[in-house]
Parts: structure tokens; C-alpha cells; sequence
């Protein structure tokens, strides 16, 4: 039986002395099967609840995060002091309604937020795991919450719900654990991840590994950190979550506190402090390693490669309802891509509905105030709500 | 009057002992003055020609080169090995035809081909220029090409022509030296650089500072070169210069010489292969302040910013011939952006033509076998040539 007390006793290394919310610890007898055929145990999953599960356990939604994300979805950021990632969605009142479900979301395995990671200590050394800690993939992230759910006593989700990453977690539970979601909303996200994708993650694995500081991954033994290469991953990636049409809106070629040109490299547009900001305040809450793992869970993401290339395959006996919905300007999750799925669902004849929502805030429009989207969710879960007999 | 002699006396660090061609250094009495206010004074222009000057001195073409090219447009790179970067384009009965026309192709200002440039020695000092080097502009390429010219004792050019930054180049000549050019031919490019590829290009510079081996851009004097950080440069900026649906159809999620997912860090996939090899050949011919200083010089390029946002007023009183080329699935230089300088050139009734090639290549389609590209050319050059009596 999973030991379920809080604070969790697997101590994190990454979030330090913050409080990680709950955590749910796996022991020796209850490890997890990784798909690269390693075993990881044991292990931690830390997690938040929003909202109370209800007697008959049946008002679960389960909320996926994505890449650099945590389970702080509703609530402030232990190491930032920043609201949730998805204040605007999540809470009493509000589309995910926490007056109305329990609401979970799970820090994913091989993140840093007090699950069980690279930057965790491996009891088998006493050191932390580095690169000695196993690839993990989306499914294995996914049959870590569903081991999360067992030891919470939650048999069946009404909905599983996640934007980009998180919504590939939603995909692979309609695939893997078929009979244990009612309904699913992958937002911004594929069944596959792209050749261009792969090549921006591999840029910032690069930048990462370019840094001496990283030591091979080993670098909190060296007591060093690879900041300089995680920021200029994360001004890269951050390129890829925004859209040039906002870029231009946001920023154009405005000058950032100064009048003209400088002629020297210090930044003179606000686009430029703009990224040097947002690669140093990733530095802070992020564990580089940990962005090594995750890039490559999602870069070996493709839910066809068992089927022969049939991505409709993947879904067969799946009765859950799916509500996709995707972006016009995300260029990095394209609407194609998000109706590939849409179409593989159709041919195995599953509920699907599909939104593209018109916006020029690129691939983060999910985690930013889209009142359509807002509507879907909330009338959608409304629906499935109601069908379920969820007052 | 300069000095023409070849081989040239101000020796490159970085071309080292290749063949950079020819090359004319100006001495004290004839400074570079530049737009950030300083004077580079001695210099050197380092360049090829093909074909021959004819007697009325009315055949030359001027080819401006890309962020990363030089002279070498029809002729084997002398540290790669490689042919000419537009060798499919200039030749003997090519589109660019060397038989009918003089073509010059200078390495531009700050530069490594032996164009002076940050690499090179500083006569004030007797070390490297570094970051002592001043910034330089698009607009300042291009009055050290016209420079070059004088001292060919060539008055006019039949055409300038150039793709991406070459583009830039093309479109300041007719602001800057409306008189000397009788027709142009920018290719892929934009009257300035957007907020989009800003980022891209400050993301490039922050990996080249942060990697050790820079010192402040001194590594000549440590013997050092940053490597691992411009190859993350080049990595990163590579995957800008293709494009989606190129990049999935040539590599897909292909693996490389291997079965199955190897669930290591090493490239897995064919497309982290190509970029690893990008990066590594980049490396090998370019040196890194080069691709600082020259990356800055596209940031700054805003021809409508002087003439308060009104581009065409960059464009009075010049009264050669355009043609436009731009590639639909450029997203570095999107058709808009090449839309928005045709527009501006129709305000003040220029002579313009506009071509949209569709193509999957990307950015990069200017560079490639691109037959709709060279019938264009070809066409636009005749027409040109024969107005002008040119055989």
C-alpha cells in the first residue's frame, strides 16, 4: 500500500525546502514498469487537489501539465509566488469548477516539483539520479497518475484534461487506460511529435549539455548548475510557444528604455529583454536534467509507430468523449495536427468534437485568457457533467 | 587610390592561408565612415568576379551575400571544399549568366572571409579587432561594396541582386545609391527585421557569450573558440531557414542507423543527425564574433524607421527595376514581408515585379534547385540587359 502521509518522506532536492503540496510515495513493492524496460522504485508523485471528491468518487478530473509545468494548477507557485499556471481556468466558479469536481494534477514523473525525477536522490547510491535515472516517456508519466489514482481510490476520472504535453497525457490515457475516463480534452497538442519539434528540443538539450557547469548531469555534485545553457534552451523554446504575429504586436521592434540604437550587444529591444528575462526566471524553478528527460518524453511521442502508422488503432474500445480544441496561430502544435487526432477518433467512431479557436497568442494561448476556450470547457464539462448525473 | 594588388596585405585570421580571391584594402585616406559614428580605416574587401567587365563598363552585377556567405557565390570554398553557394544560379549560361555579364560578389564587413572584421587584426592595437570591432549596418556593407566598385572604376551596376540579408543589402542600394544601380533583385527578404527573428538571432548571440571558450570575444588571444555555443547558434537558427513540412518530409521521425528508440540522449533521429552536422561544419568555416556582429546588422535593419515609418520615402528617386521573389513557405521572410516592399515601391511608382514561388524549402528555397526562381531570374536579367543594349 502506497504510503500516502504528507509531507512525503522521499525528500526532493530541486524544490528544496518549498512545500510541494501532497505526495503519494511508492515503495518496493509497488514499482513502476518504464516503457525503456527499466523499473523505477521507488518512487514519489507529488500532486495538488483542488475541490472535493464526492461520495459516489465519480467528480475526479485529472489535470496534465505540460512540459515545464507542475501540479500548482490553482494554486500559488511554492519557488515563484506566481498564481497557477491555470488560475484562469481551474478553481470555484470557473470552467474547470472546483465547487463541482475534484480536481487533481500530478507533478509528471521525471519532472522537479517533488516527484521523483533526475535531480532526486537514487536510495540506491544516496547520490541524485542524473543521467543515471531511466528516459521515461508520456505513457510511463501516465501510468504513474494512474497509480496515483489507486492509492487515492479513484477507479474512474470523469475527465482527463491538458494543453501541449499534458495533452498528449490526455491522448495516451484514452489509449492505455481506456475504461478509466469518461471524458478527455487535449488542447494544443499531437499524437506525434514533428521533425521540427524534435529539432528545437534538440537545440536546447545541446544548450544544456554545451555549459561546463552541467558535468555530464552531474552537476549537483559538482554544486554547479548549467544556468547560461538552460536559459538559452528556454529563450529558444519560448520563441516556439508565441506567435510572430504577437511577437510584433507585443513588442515590434520597440526599443527597451532607451531612445535609440545602442550599437553595442546589450539588448535594445524589448523583445530582447523580454526572452533574457524569461530564460532567467526559468533557471530558478527549473532543474536542467529534468528538462533533458521531459524534451525527450515528448520527442519519442507517437502513438501510431505501434499500430503501423494507424493512429486510429490506438483508440480502438475507447467510449470516452473527446472535445480537441487547438489554435490558429500555434505553429508549434498546428490545427493539422490536432485534427489528425480528430480524424483517428472519428474512424473508430468515438465522440469527438473538435474547436479551432481564432487567436493570434500562438501555442500558450492554452494557459492564457481565451474566453472561447473558456466556453468550450465549461459547456463541455457541463455536458459530460450531466450525463454522469454530477450535480 | 587603393590598393588592388592580389594577394592582399592585411593578412585574415580566419581565412588563414586560403585563397579568400581577390581583394582591395583602402587605406588612411579612404575610411570606412560607419552608422554607428566610427571609422574603420585600414580595410579590406575581400571578392570574387566571374565573367568579364566589358568595354563600356555597363555589365556588372553585384550578388550580396546571406548572414553566413561569401564571395565564393559560383566557385569552390576554399576552407570546405564546397561549390559556390549559388552555383546552380551563376555560371556560364546559368540564369546569372556569366558569359554575358561581369558578376562581383564581395565578402561584406564584418565578416570572416577576409573582408575585415572582428577576426581580424587590429593595426591600432596588433590583436584581433574582438568586440572592439564597431558595429556595423546593413547600410554599411553596402557603401564598402560601393567603395569596391570605385576602385574597379565601375560607375553602375546592371543589377544587385541578393537573398535574406544579400535581400537587405539589395533594397539599401537603391536607398542608398539610387543612381548606380539600374535594376534589383531582392530575394527573400524584409525592409526590416521583425521582433520573431530578433529573438532568434539574440537567442544565437546568448549561446555563442555564454559558451566559456568566448571570453568576452577574445578567444583568439586565450586560443580558444567558443565552438559548442556557435554551433547551438547554428543549430537553432538552421532549423528557421527550413521549413515544417520540408523538414517532416525529408526526415519525418526517421531514426538514424538504428532499429528502435535507443531511450539514451544521443541523436535518435535523423533530423537531430542533421543538425548536429550543421553545427559541426558551421564551426569549421565561420568564425564566431562574425556571426555576432552580422546577426546585429539584420536586428538593426529598419529602412522605413528613418523616414518616420514611411517606407516608400526610403525609395524616392530611384528609378531601377525590381523583381521581387519570395518563397511560400518562408517563415523567416514571409511573402507579406516581401509584399510590404513592392507595395512601398508602387507608392512611388517604381518598376516592380513580384513573384511568389510555391515550394516547401523554406527560407533557405532561394539557395536551392528552384526552377520557377531561375526562369524568373533569367527572364528579369534579359529584359534588363536588352534594354540597356547589352549582348
Amino acid at each position: 500500500m502506497a504510503d500516502t502521509k504528507d509531507p512525503i518522506f522521499l525528500r526532493p532536492v530541486t524544490a528544496h525546502a518549498a512545500d510541494i503540496g501532497k505526495a503519494v510515495t511508492f515503495g518496493p513493492g509497488q514499482p513502476l514498469m518504464l516503457d525503456c524496460g527499466r523499473v523505477l522504485s521507488p518512487f514519489t508523485i507529488a500532486y495538488m487537489t483542488y475541490g472535493k471528491l464526492n461520495a459516489a468518487r465519480s467528480n475526479a478530473v485529472l489535470l496534465c501539465h505540460a512540459l515545464t509545468g507542475d501540479q500548482f494548477a490553482a494554486s500559488e507557485h511554492p519557488l515563484t509566488g506566481k498564481p497557477g499556471w491555470w488560475n484562469l481556468m481551474v478553481g470555484p466558479g470557473k470552467p474547470i469548477d472546483t465547487d463541482r469536481f475534484f480536481v487533481i494534477c500530478a507533478n509528471v514523473i521525471g519532472s522537479c516539483m517533488g516527484t521523483t525525477g533526475p535531480a532526486e536522490m537514487d536510495p540506491a547510491t544516496g547520490k541524485p539520479y542524473g543521467l543515471s535515472f531511466p528516459l521515461i516517456t508520456v505513457r510511463d508519466m501516465v501510468r504513474a497518475q494512474a497509480m496515483l489514482l489507486d492509492a487515492l481510490g479513484i477507479q474512474t476520472l470523469l475527465a482527463v484534461i491538458g494543453g501541449s504535453m499534458g495533452g498528449m497525457q490526455v491522448l495516451q490515457w484514452a489509449a492505455t487506460f481506456p475504461d478509466r475516463i469518461r471524458a478527455a480534452v487535449p488542447i494544443a497538442c499531437a499524437a506525434r511529435h514533428s521533425a521540427q519539434n524534435i529539432a528545437f528540443h534538440e537545440v536546447g538539450r545541446q544548450a544544456i549539455m554545451a555549459d561546463p557547469d552541467w558535468h555530464c548531469g552531474e552537476y549537483q555534485l559538482h554544486g554547479t548548475s548549467p544556468g547560461k545553457g538552460l536559459a538559452v534552451a528556454r529563450m529558444a523554446a519560448h520563441i516556439t510557444y508565441l506567435s510572430e504575429a504577437a511577437l510584433q504586436r507585443k513588442f515590434g521592434r520597440n526599443l527597451q528604455n532607451r531612445e535609440a540604437l545602442s550599437f553595442q550587444f546589450a539588448p535594445d529591444f524589448q523583445i530582447e529583454s523580454y526572452l533574457h528575462y524569461q530564460g532567467a526566471a526559468f533557471v530558478d524553478r527549473f532543474d536542467a536534467n529534468a528538462y533533458l528527460y521531459i524534451t525527450r518524453a515528448m520527442d519519442y511521442f507517437d502513438m501510431a509507430a505501434e499500430h503501423d502508422g494507424k493512429l486510429a488503432d490506438a483508440f480502438q474500445g475507447c467510449h470516452a468523449r473527446f472535445c480537441i480544441i487547438s489554435f490558429t496561430s500555434d505553429w508549434l502544435f498546428p490545427t493539422v495536427e490536432n485534427k489528425r487526432v480528430a480524424h483517428a477518433l472519428n474512424a473508430v467512431a468515438a465522440k469527438v468534437s473538435f474547436v479551432e479557436i481564432s487567436t493570434d497568442k500562438g501555442h500558450d494561448a492554452f494557459l492564457l485568457d481565451e474566453p472561447e476556450m473558456f466556453d468550450t470547457m465549461r459547456g463541455f464539462l457541463n455536458s459530460v457533467a450531466a450525463a454522469d448525473g454530477i450535480a
